[in-house]
Parts: C-alpha cells; structure tokens; sequence
C-alpha cells in the first residue's frame, strides 16, 4: 500500500508520522512531495528568527527531511505537485530544480498544501523587496534580504493581523523603522474587539514602531526593480522591505482542478476523521482545509500551526487503521506583542454578531497575581455571553506577563458550553504568587453574570 | 433586621459586604464578631511577609477594620463568641481585651470561625517558640518572635504540607538553618503523588533546606521556657523556633455546641446556598465548613481563601434576598516552593483509590514555550483518568515557570467530566512564546488516551 502526502509541513508530515508508527514500512509505503527545502518547521517562529530571539534558521525545524527518511518517509524536496488524477490515483509532481515530471500512484492521498499570503493585486509586481510570511522559504527570503549590504533601513508592513505586527516588531527589533499600516480603525481587527485592539495599537507604539490605521495602499512604488515606497491616500512610505500581513488563503487549487470538494472559506472539505468529503481514501489537513467551528456551526478557515499538527495527526491515525477525530475550533488564539499579550477565545464581538447571537459583555482589570506580591501585573478581561443563557461566547485577555495563558481555562469553558455564571463557581487555583483570591477569570466571570441578569 | 458574623476574615467579610451591597443600612443592621486583631487579610500571604517578599504586615489586608465600619458594618474586634442560641436568636461573645460578655440578636447568623492548625498532643506544652500558621495573629505573633533578638537561628518545621513548605521556605529567606520533618516518603503527600513529591522534595533540598521525610516527633525540649529542640527517634534537632504545618481543623465546636450539624470532615454542614443544614437564617462559609467533591461526591475539609470567599459571596448574595449557589470543589491548588511551581486538581492516585476509581495515569515532560524560544522551561504534567471511561479524575504539573497556571485548563476540563481522548482536540492557545505547537497539556491528554485504550 502507497501514502502519498502533498505538503512537508506540520499537517503532512504528522498524518505521515502517525501513518507510520502504525504499519511498518513491508505494509506502508509513504512518499511525500514538497515544493520548498524545508519539513516540518514552525512557521509561528519566523518573526522570532527575523527578530533575533532565535538565533539559528534550523532551530526552527522539528523534523529534517534526513530524519523522516530515517523513519521510512521518503521525503522529495522542490517538488511541487500539479496533478491529481483520483481516477487513476496517480499524483504528477514537477520537479522544480532538476526539472521533468514524476508520477506516483497512490492508496491513499494526504492533500497538506498549505496556504499562501493573501497578495492583492498592488502588490503583484515584479519587485524585488515585497514578501509574504509563510513558509520556512518565506522566511529565509526575508533573512537573506534584511541581512544584505547595504541593509534596509525602513519597512513597512501591510495589515496588523497577527502576522503584521509580530513582523513589525521583528524588524523593529533588528533596527529598522517600522510602519505598520492597517485598513480597520486597531491593529488585530480580525482577532480582537476594537477596544482590546486600542490596547494593541497603543503597546505597538510605544515600542517606537509607527502604526497608521484606516490606512489604504494605492500602490507600491518601485525603482531599479526594487520596492521603494508605498503609497497610501495621506502620504507616500518610503520602504526598503515591504511585508505583507493580510492574511492567508487556503491553497485549494490544486484539489478543485482535481474535482475535491472545496467550501465556502476556500479550504478543502473533509469530515472529522479528515477525511476530503465523497473521496475515499484521500485526506487532507493543515492551513489548506475548511474547518467546523464548534459554537456557530458553520464553516471556518482557521490556518494554525496547532490545528494543522491536530489534523494530520488525526488523518495518519485513520489512515494507519486507528479511529481518531478532529471535531472543530473554537477560534482560540494568542500572541505577544512587543512587551504585550493578547489572547482571544471562541468569539469577538463582530462574530458574535455575525452568527446571530445577542449578548452581552463585561470587561475587567486585575492582576496575575495577588496585589501585594511582587510581580503582580495588570491584565483586561473581557467576556462575551449569550443573553438570558449567559453561555460564554467568546473571552478576550490583554496583559504584560502571565496574562495571555489564562486563555485556555476560558478556552475549555467555551468549548464545554459554559455559562458565565456556572464559571463563578470554578475551582481555579489560587496562591499569591499565581492569582488575586479571585482570579481574573472569575472576577470577569462574575460581572458578566451580572450583565446577563441585567439582560433578562 | 440583624445579620451577625462571627470572624472577620475571607468567608465572614464577603458575606456581609455583599449582604450589605444588596440591603441598606436601614433594612439590614450588621454586627461582625473578630477574636484577632484584623479583618478580610490574606492568610496565604503570611510566608511571603514572613520570608520578606511581601514588606509590611497590612499589605495583607484587604480591607481594616475602619473600611468595614464605613461600609455600614459594625465590626468588634478582639470578640470572641462563646455561645450561639438558635432558640432566642442570639450570640454572646467575650471582649477579650475589655472583658465582659456581650449579647447580640440576630436575625440572620453567619458563622464562618476558621480552622485552627493541628496541634499533637507533645506540641500542647508551656513553652514559647512554637507556632502554628493560620490566622494573621500567629502570623505576626511568628515575625515578632524571628525579628526578636538574639533572633533565631535554627527553625524546626514539623508537616511539609504547602503551609510547611512555605513556612520552611520563608524562614531560609530569612536567613536561617531549616529542617523540615515530614512524615511521609515525601512532602506534600496530600496534595501530590510520591512521583511529584519526589520533585518537590529535591527542589527544596537545593535551597539548602534540610528535609526528613518518614519522621516522627517525640517531643520537643524545652529551656527557660521556650523551645530548645525537636527530638524524634533518629536524633535530636535543636531549634530556636518550631513551625506546626500538620494541617488544619474546622473551628466547629463552637456550631457542634450549639446544635449545629457538624460532618464527618469535621466541618459545618451546609446546603449549596451555603445556609447550615436544618437551620433557617443560619449560615456557614469558609475553613470551618465542609463541602462537597464534585467527582467523588463525598464530603471533603478544603481550608482554601479562594473557597472562603466564594463561600461567603454566596451566602452574603442569599442573605441579601439573591440566588447564588456554591456546588463544590474538586481540589484544585498550586504553590510555589522554591524556583518550583506545583498545582494539582482533581484527585491525587491515592484519593482516586479511595473513591473506588480504577484508573490509568500518564506522565510526560514537555516545555512552557516553544523549545527554540528563549525562557522555555521544563515542566511535567501527570493525568489520572478513569479506566475505560477515560474520563479526567486528576492532574499535577510541576515546573520552574509558566507552569502551575496550566492546571486551570485541566481543572475546568475535571469540572465537565471530559475524558482525556476528548481533550486531544481542546483548542488551546498556541505562539511560540506561550507554548510548544503541543502544548503540554495536549501531549498529556494524548499519552493519557493511549493509556485508556491499553486499559480497555
């Protein structure tokens, strides 16, 4: 029997792994085809590799392609797949640096191809200087350029998504001025309320890095087939390096032209056993696929290293004969932003809204410790709950230190259909080096309690 | 109408300022009975304000006595009640600086007396230098007598239960030799496993703290009146100060006395609304209540502030004409003891034994950030889930930083009775400087599971 796997990042490379801790290689063949020079990397650890925080390109990797040959994967590099046949059940791949075509045929497919930087068509020129953020390549082009003689001097980043600002930041840290630019009126539009997004833009900007909001890109002008500036309705940027952070799209193509079922988000269809709906035996996982989001129902594009590790996991469980599900998101994310963390779980506002729901919400500052202890430091809480059910919907945290993790207490709350006021009542821990005798969850817990009573 | 409190910590004061917040001062009179010197002060502060990190006394206090006052509360200080009648609806309590007994009506009664440390018989003796930890008091009584001079060089502290450690902790701060005596193969035995109290244990040993484990005490010696040495049956340990760390006892005989009913913890029995079991007007919240295990639904002692103020928000909510509930606890702690953080939640193995649960545990190490991001740290977390069920009965972590704090997740995962396989696909926050893409919690759910399928 042959795996074949499109894609050696995260998703591919676990359903491969998992694949074959389950059949041996007398049982399971497994071929996998990636089109960049990297396996299994974290792409979340760029911006800490262009910063300088991680000191080496390789710490990044997990798994080298040497090593999953090692474990019976036999990894193809540069080569990009441009075909599947379902019929057939063949796959043709280019060979991208020693050219020709190769096929193979397949059992089972595991479609893993990840997602590209959204690029609007301003940005579709051929300059040198305009990167996306995406994989360990992307990464490695942006090193190579902000390590050249003479450096850059001056970036700018488009969209203060996640992305956006964790680059931002990046560059600032490696010396050069840096303008943020974001269409919405706060940076992380996208990811938080507005009100927690003020928080964001004011931390961005006393890092000394320049954010401009409600800000749009006319175009990007060019010299010597360079990037070297980029216009917007105010005023004209200067740029040596131009970064885009406005997002990414699922990179579905292929699987369309193939006749694999793609929704409305633009990621590949599949079940929870990750398998692509009314194709047996072919799989798909990672940034590429559409995903279930576990309050509203309805079908999201949810692109994380955490959720692409989850599915190939799931789909190499299935695929080696186990039973294993991925049952959806709940939008649960987190990010630091220069000294500041910023985390979110379930829905903002905006989503709420947009699935339906009236609610109500609550907002409260406290510590991450007890006051008196050192260390103690602010953070903001903020709840959203259902109205008259006070089912929590969504919770926001913004904080310096010790702030952002607490996330995942509210992540599990949402995920089990809580309601604010059963999570008065949670046995979290205390102890004055870890929390006020209230925890800031349970201090928002309890006004939003009030808020939904208010709301009756 | 009168409310009566007798204690003016956590559990008491919380009842009456939320008593206070829903009835005015002309439909609610309030009398607070205190046999100490202070109101509404952080108990688990006093090693931090012992050991120095915490400067002063009354950063421990939340709230004096004077802020009470002037919220419509008439606190008495240095009252102790001797008597409760539940026929005539009064209390009569000591002024014990003043002397004299004082009577006072109620028409509401909030007994919330604390717990007192447990003292062994060969600790009941005339001499000065012992001490126990629980209320403010002994807290400054223990500071007077380290800052006393010739100050003390040696201290003994006989329990390593988390108020033993820490005690043992604050007083190497302080400069001095500690020894601490534990009974059982390791510290914390009722808090954590002998896997994970083998790591306390260590941790503690390299601050250069004596630990005995497997100790008894014999008696202690005495001199001119104070303590000399502590003398158990490998040696002889002199101290110029000894530290009690056996736990605490529900200060319920006072309730017993007067006809209310006392469990089998030791503690005052009360409905989820925190009102004294057949006993109409009459409350109880705090150290001096039991309450109830939501996994084994068994009666359980859990002396913790955080349960203290939860108890006496509910039954301050329903004095005050509200609805609120406390359903129970399920064991969540953490502390620091040393550079180690320490959490627990659910049951321990021994406490899953004694409920009856056949379980399966697993144990894994992982890191609190990403391993190439800078401060990752090394944590384990250890799981207990039910055999077959696999549903999450327990969980420990132990760590340097960024660890303890994870438990919250776990802990709200106990409170909904998921299982570990379920827990697999939580969607917990992920970036680089937060966690591994597996964050430890997931890496735990995922061994845990495989431990569940091998048990089927």
């Amino acid at each position: 029997m042959r795996l074949v796997v499109i894609g050696g990042d995260a998703a591919g490379m676990s359903a491969a792994s998992q694949a074959r801790k389950r059949l041996g290689r007398d049982e399971l063949e497994i071929v996998a085809f990636e089109r960049g020079h990297f396996t299994s990397y974290s792409a979340c650890g760029i911006p800490y590799w262009i910063g300088g925080a991680v000191a080496e390109r390789d710490k990044l990797v997990a798994r080298t392609p040497q090593q999953h040959r090692e474990a019976g994967i036999d990894v193809r590099l540069r080569h990009e797949v441009v075909g599947i046949d379902l019929d057939r059940r063949e796959v043709v791949a280019h060979d991208l640096d020693g050219g020709g075509e190769v096929r193979e045929g397949f059992d089972h497919l595991v479609y893993a191809t990840g997602a590209s930087p959204v690029t609007p068509e301003w940005a579709r020129i051929p300059a040198a200087g305009i990167f996306g953020v995406q994989t360990l390549d992307d990464g490695s082009a942006i090193h190579d350029w902000l390590s050249a003689r003479p450096s850059p001097r001056r970036a700018v980043v488009i969209g203060g998504g996640y992305i956006g600002v964790e680059m931002a930041e990046a560059m600032k840290q490696r010396g050069l001025e840096v303008t943020l630019l974001e269409k919405s009126p706060e940076p992380m539009g996208k990811t938080v309320d507005p009100d927690v997004g003020a928080l964001v833009r004011k931390a961005i900007g006393e890092q000394g890095i320049e954010v401009v909001t409600n800000a749009d890109v006319e175009h990007i002008e060019t010299g010597d087939g360079r990037v070297r500036a980029v216009v917007t309705p105010s005023g004209t940027l200067p740029a040596d390096i131009v970064v885009l952070g406005l997002g990414v799209r699922a990179n579905s193509s292929l699987a369309a032209d193939s006749g694999l079922p793609v929704g409305v988000t633009g990621g590949v269809r599949t079940d929870r056993r990750m398998r692509v709906v009314d194709a047996d035996g072919v799989w798909a996982a990672g940034d590429c696929v559409e995903t279930h989001h576990l309050l509203t129902g309805g079908p999201v594009h949810v692109p994380l290293g955490t959720h692409a590790n989850k599915q190939g996991r799931v789909a190499g469980i299935n695929i080696g004969g186990g039973y294993a599900t991925f049952p959806g998101v709940i939008g649960t994310a987190v990010t630091k932003v220069c000294e500041l963390e910023v985390a979110r779980t379930g829905l903002t506002e905006k989503e709420a809204r947009a699935a339906g729901y009236a609610f109500v919400t609550a907002a409260v500052d406290s510590t991450s410790r007890a006051g008196y202890y050192p260390g103690a430091s602010l953070m903001t809480i903020k709840l959203i709950a259902e109205r008259r059910t006070g089912t929590l919907l969504g919770a926001q945290i913004v904080g310096r230190t010790e702030a952002a993790k607490r996330i995942d207490a509210l992540a599990v709350a949402v995920w089990n259909r809580m309601t604010v006021e059963e999570m008065t009542a949670l046995d979290l821990s205390y102890a004055p080096p870890f929390a006020p005798v209230w925890d800031p969850v349970l201090i928002a817990a309890r006004k939003a309690t009030d808020a939904v009573h208010a709301s009756m």
